[in-house]
């Protein structure tokens, strides 16, 4: 039986990844203006993966990166009004109002009546304590972990921390990266919500086995009572 | 009596004010081209304490203020190799290898064979992680809490969490704002340990009473046995 379920954040409880694809959007088309639209989604890319172990993940450090590659890219021509714009982007980033994907506020809601609810996500601190706030499900959840990267030893060690047995540990989340193949080796549970987009850094060739893959969140009720029946016959 | 002694990280454990204050002057340097070095620092901190709520602490926030000041404080004018510098002095701040301050090996050795020890330090997620890696001291602390704001409603939901009696408490730290009075504020112990350079932003004015201060770290365990001998009598 299970005791725990845990939810990856972005792209599972609310949206994140449309921000970043309209960022990108508005950085190519001001490198357009110094013919570097073609190379600019790639170069981003680069510069992200370059910055991830410096950096980490969020908003803040796709920012350094965007000025980063504007500059590299434009070879020190981007003017000052346009790095202005580029910052703009950012603020209006982490100024966006969260929004809760289609069925979320209720399934949380319903789940927490019967499970414990745990938050894991990655991430900027500040960034994703704001949009939990906003959010309104904050008091669903027991724990909040907010961590700087999702690996096996991660899942690992909060599981310790908290004195979870893995095989009584779900986790919900739109990334077989982050959230799924690492609880699958730890020896918890796992269910994929893939999301409609995905960023690069997060697509993995993976098993489709030892896991379960929903469509939508709003599946989820449903799959846990037949996963109860089931391990309870 | 303790069962708990938390330290502060930044300025307490290892140097770090001084990375930003290096970083300070190459911004003004800078700005010196543009005719601005007069208004730089006071500029800058106007927009770190703007962004504050948006970015939090730590050094990608503080990277984005600089480039901001920097495009504002120039009226656009900047050029791209100027950002490229910019950016370059954030990227040697978060590679700057951990540089421990003096005794702070010895007393955190010591002090875990009679307390358990806990980390608290507000900032980027994985700047912090990187630096206690670095430091050698991540085995003797058995919580570790990187949090987004150091108030007296954190201190007082950590030691909620932990199962902490705050009067069995005490906090290590060079900010007053962020390491004392609010563990004074919550009825825990505290001792202060001034470093010799504080960020504008973390000065205040305070009571002198109700916490410690001490000259150096090295002082500290002498301190304690004091306070432990002054309880227990």
């Amino acid at each position: 039986m299970l005791d725990w379920i845990a939810f990856d954040a972005d792209d599972t409880l609310w949206l994140n990844e449309p921000l970043y694809r309209a960022a990108q959007d508005r950085f190519v088309e001001i490198m357009a203006a110094y013919g570097r639209a073609d190379r600019a989604r790639e170069a981003l890319y680069q510069t992200e993966m370059r910055n991830l172990p410096l950096y980490g993940y969020g908003i803040k450090s796709f920012g350094l990166s965007l000025l980063e590659t504007a500059v590299r890219l434009t070879e020190g021509r981007i003017g000052g009004g346009d790095i202005g714009q580029l910052l703009e982007t950012i603020q209006k980033m982490v100024q966006t109002p969260v929004q809760l994907l289609d069925g979320v506020a209720e399934v949380v809601a319903t789940l927490s009546e019967s499970y414990r609810l745990m938050l894991i996500t990655k991430g900027d601190l500040l960034d994703q304590e704001r949009k939990l706030a906003q959010s309104g499900l904050a008091p669903y959840f027991e724990r909040v972990e907010i961590v700087s990267t999702k690996n096996a030893e991660v899942y690992r060690s909060l599981l310790a921390e908290h004195g979870i047995a893995p095989q009584r540990f779900l986790m919900v989340g739109n990334s077989l990266r982050s959230d799924i193949l690492p609880v699958v080796e730890i020896g918890g549970h796992a269910v994929h919500i893939p999301y409609h987009v995905t960023w690069a850094h997060e697509v993995v060739d993976a098993p489709t086995d030892g896991y379960a893959v929903l469509e939508h969140i709003g599946q989820l009720p449903a799959f846990l009572a037949r996963f109860a029946a089931r391990r309870g016959s």
